[in-house]
């Protein structure tokens, strides 16, 4: 392997406010890695160190980490969070699927129902869509104006600005697939009947604004890539590259983290067990 | 192994409102599992199976089931949703754990907050204790009078059976350990530095309290052991026994209830990707 797992991570760091060309991004990239097998085997062992830092970050009971997942359909966000999240203890683990928001979440602000779902101390939160869909699909479809939309990147900046400040960390990841690689995937979903509940025939109109959703998101990682709150960009046509650096951003974000089971409040030595 | 899993979880089901007296259940029982490598080899094929139907009911999206965990401090409720429950996918996977009520639980009916936290469709939900609390803690601590609780065990039968009408199935774990184990696994949390945060004072003085636990225990097992909504008695000295009961018991409500990747609402034969 080339790089430890936080070298990893950070060469799929995007560099706060750099401007991203997503057609010059290979997403076929296999990131010198060298082989799948080896590859598997060190996803493996980047879901032992998560599960044992995430009992860590559980009992000191003081931080969270919020995971963000961002692609296109079938971009691999459900089969990346079953490779790296399996195996760790969903006790401390909550998943949140954010889909179309209902009337009541719509009667109030964007952020209202993503920080409902933030992770609590000791958690490990993962999005598989956030509140980045209020400047892709919401812009993309032009569900609100111009007006509306352009000033939510700075708001979401202030938001994660404030999560951070509070003890929530924040990895926001980007999976990168090409719009060959969609085909495939679609295709395959449905000639496939038990993968067939996973594919809409909206999904088809949505790939039909491949063009704008590469823009929108450009935008996204340029305006809200920041210091506390990178987003890092992971090529993900290969599931086996994908899983590994994911499992690689995550592992080093909780190394880097290093929580720490807390000292009792009590004196040990005088607890008597009869 | 001389049960399947459904023999095995049938053998620990108990008969609705059978009295269990507790003092005369074997908490070391081995449940003539015969050795600890097989069980261990076994649970790990429970594992993989519960996560495959955890999916299925994921695609399904019609159904939920809740497990309901309670058992006395050190009873091994984390360990066994560890055990059990690592290596599903936890995008399915809802863990909830009950402390004391907050202002704003109290200030509602004590089925409110437990209602709020029930899995939705395609969902496991994990109750890390539950709304038995109401009849256990709150009984043995006097923290209602008889005349509030004493009608609850009516009420959660009630909700129990709603839940189970709407799609949401019930299996209820109690696990069941003795006075002497509890001992040596506070000792040992006192001991091990790393294990000191899951101790606090307050247990001894739930401890003290044993005999009045056993019979707040066996009134909830006797009064809310129903067809639709059993409790399994599962001996809990030894973790490897009772981590193959438990999942035998989760694998096999999920194999009964059988779920089915639905049918999809489009004619795949008409769909072209492009």
């Amino acid at each position: 392997m080339p790089d430890s797992p936080s070298e990893l991570a950070e060469r799929l760091r995007l560099k706060p406010g750099k401007r991203v060309r997503l057609d010059e991004v290979d997403p076929d990239d296999t990131l010198d890695l060298p082989r799948k097998e080896q590859a598997l085997r060190a996803l493996e062992k980047n879901v032992q160190h998560i599960a044992a830092l995430q009992e860590r970050l559980f009992a000191e009971h003081r931080r969270a980490l919020l995971v963000v997942f961002q692609a296109l359909d079938a971009g691999g966000k459900d089969g990346t969070t079953r490779a790296v999240f399996s195996g760790v203890n969903p006790q401390g683990c909550r998943v949140t699927s954010f889909k179309a928001p209902t009337a009541e979440e719509l009667a109030h602000d964007f952020l209202w129902r993503i920080h409902r779902a933030v992770p609590g101390r000791g958690e490990i939160g993962i999005f598989n869509r956030s509140h980045y869909e209020d400047v892709l699909v919401v812009r993309v479809d032009g569900l609100v104006p111009k007006k509306v939309w352009s000033r939510r990147y700075e708001q979401i900046n202030r938001f994660e600005r404030q999560l951070v400040d509070t003890g929530t960390e924040i990895v926001k990841i980007f999976l990168h697939i090409s719009r060959d690689e969609q085909a495939e995937r679609l295709r395959d979903r449905i000639a496939t009947p038990e993968k067939r509940w996973k594919f809409s025939p909206d999904d088809l109109r949505k790939r039909a604004q491949w063009g704008d959703y590469m823009k929108a998101y450009e935008d996204a990682l340029r305006r809200c890539g920041t210091e506390q709150a990178p987003w890092y960009l992971v090529p993900a046509n290969r599931n086996w590259v994908r899983n590994l650096a994911v499992s690689a951003i995550v592992r080093s974000k909780l190394e880097e983290m290093d929580p720490q089971v807390p000292e009792p409040k009590w004196d040990p030595s005088v607890i008597v067990i009869e």
